[in-house]
């Protein structure tokens, strides 16, 4: 009876996840606070994903080039947001 | 002259990013604290993940459903952290 878009359950899987880091940049724009987020997780990622980057120009896909290009540039854009605002936790707690 | 092992550089990536949570979760265990911490990056990337699992059991890759099982596990573990710290931010500035 259920009848499933498979093409469409794996392009808004796609979209959701390349763009998961953008809500974290939106946050720490707006409270210029980042004493929460693992910086590890941030590196991890990154790494991961450069790596996902590699492998999918090597065996060139295009869809793992172009999500991967896209969150490995989230992950960039949250690193650095991170290095910028790391400081800004005591501030914050005192004020 | 360079010569890489592709299958060892996919599998790096994907160990990576499908264990990409896990430091987040050690830094909210350790510091009991979310504030900075974007839920909707949470959820957004946990409805994603979701959908690659459903993608992959449709399409029987047993990577993909591993991968995919383990990151929701790792973000379902997150998100409830994240319930069951999100009010101590407060308390945390207070002392």
């Amino acid at each position: 009876m259920v009848s499933m878009n498979w093409e469409l359950v794996g392009s808004v899987a796609a979209l959701l996840t390349m763009f998961g880091f953008v809500p974290q940049i939106f946050k720490i724009y707006r409270t210029e606070s980042v004493g929460d987020v693992s910086f590890t997780m941030l590196f991890q990622f990154t790494i991961g994903i450069f790596l996902w980057l590699l492998y999918g120009i090597h065996i060139q896909d295009r869809i793992l080039i172009v999500a991967n290009v896209i969150s490995f540039t989230t992950l960039i854009v949250v690193m650095g947001l991170y290095l910028k605002y790391r400081k800004n936790k005591l501030g914050e707690a005192i004020l």
